[in-house]
């Protein structure tokens, strides 16, 4: 199952118990960790997530309330003696500002720790069993979302057809991935005779900070759930535009236009002490919006 | 008055709820913070530290649980508008590991940023309320020491005396200051018969991450208060030698022959979940110890 947990949805200094972003990212057993501002190891140990789960750490850009986090839990992963590789993907030069910080403190990392610099829009993982990507987004400097499409599920048994087709049970897998059967007697089984499609694999886009930008469209088209930031409501959508951001209609906007399932708003102003604003203002232009609220998990 | 505020007592990781090393030294109306582990900046709005108030920072070494709450800070204090002068203290290489984050977010600070890189014994601060020094400690990297002395309190007027010599009250206070008086016939009324020693300054220690280092004595000699590190108990005496780190023991017995008022303990490893032992460990040795528990305020 495909699911986000946030972890904080607030922009720029902590405020109100609101903690700069990060959310992380789960299907079945893996985690992948979407930014990571100041603080997130402890929203981790808050929300129970399992920091040893983390395989990917994937940065939108080096605005600080996006990643002054990421530098300790590199450092804490060592020192709890974590095991697995960790792959960090961010925009140049993090690999440079974590590497100088790590050599200064004379710290020998005990797991392997890959840098992987994106930019573009480029394919970052694709295996079995998810396709993560990313796309550029149109920031006061380089960002990045990130999509994460989980793959389609293996096809379904038609248990009755198998029977009557005398198929061999080591060759269901075979079956679930597609394969026709081939009898002894060299007649052909077909595959479709034998299964139906399994269910659609779900898409979730993270939208990172971003202006208006009806050009990532095409990166998050028919996607399941997608994180838009909604930094100010619509009153002010000049000082959004200013500063690079977007305001909570403009996210709905682009979630209406994208044809995606559902919103979820996040990176507030710190002027904002509470949110019920956004959610309404959004659900005027896309009804199914709701407020990223931190530690709540979302199933796609 | 001079006080300490604990804003984190943990080593490395954070665990049960303790944070990474900072704490805030106060006097009168300026705030001098020391070290700045991740999170220091949520710890002082959990404690109601008005950052706006805080013009130094000294950091005693670039292990990242003294340090990388740091930037976040440098940066909140821009987007909160703060407008006075910020001075850093602390070794090689910070200055360019910060201002490389700055560069990167392509941020402009809306107040002026001064580093000072620190090196042996030397004094860092002098100005008629207090004197600031950093020392060398003994850890596995490049780490220092503060000491803060308040300045001898002004001399206190005997009022009966005053009167007595027919002193016009415009020359009180540099009677405070120790001046004689010269009387229009050029009669000297000496500075000593009209006033008494005003009170001691008093000192207070932050003696950063060390393993047991008698060469520290000299620079903390007869304070009225240290924060020395206890990472673990002296039953781990060997594990804290290895580490460069010191032993709850150790600590009190440094306080002892430093002959210091009180002793704080602090910078507990994650392995502990509870504390109290380290007070009864630090008492058998030096029986004004205590732990250095976050949120409280020490008057020194």
């Amino acid at each position: 199952m495909l699911a986000v947990t946030i972890l904080g949805n607030n922009s720029a200094v902590p405020a109100f118990d609101r903690h700069p972003t990060s959310q992380v990212v789960t299907l079945d057993g893996d985690n992948f960790l979407v930014d990571c501002g100041e603080g997130t190891q402890i929203q981790m140990i808050n929300y129970k997530i399992r920091r040893s789960k983390i395989s990917h750490i994937f940065i939108s850009h080096l605005h600080g309330d996006h990643y002054f986090g990421l530098v300790g839990l590199i450092n804490s992963f060592s020192l709890l003696s974590h095991q697995q590789e960790l792959h960090i993907f961010g925009p140049s030069p993090l690999q440079e500002i974590i590497e100088m910080q790590i050599k200064v403190a004379d710290t020998r990392l005990c797991y392997p720790l890959h840098f992987h610099t994106i930019s573009g829009a480029d394919t970052l993982v694709d295996n079995e069993k998810i396709e993560i990507r990313c796309f550029p987004t149109h920031h006061r400097i380089e960002c990045y979302g990130f999509s994460f499409r989980e793959k389609k599920k293996p096809r379904k048994l038609i248990l009755e057809s198998i029977r009557e087709n005398n198929i061999p049970l080591h060759f269901y897998e075979r079956l679930k991935n597609g394969e026709d059967f081939i009898t002894t007697a060299g007649e052909v089984i077909k595959n479709e005779w034998l299964t139906i499609e399994g269910p659609k694999g779900k898409t979730y886009a993270f939208c990172a900070d971003t202006k208006y930008n009806e050009t990532m469209i095409d990166h998050i088209r028919d996607a399941d759930m997608i994180y838009h930031e909604a930094t100010y409501l619509d009153n002010l959508r000049e000082r959004a535009e200013e500063r690079f951001h977007s305001t909570s209609k403009q996210a709905a906007l682009i979630a209406k236009k994208a044809n995606v399932g559902k919103l979820l708003l996040g990176h507030f102003s710190s002027k904002y002490d509470t949110l019920e604003e956004f959610e309404q203002e959004a659900r005027e232009v896309f009804p199914n919006s709701e407020l990223a609220l931190e530690g709540v998990t979302f199933k796609v």
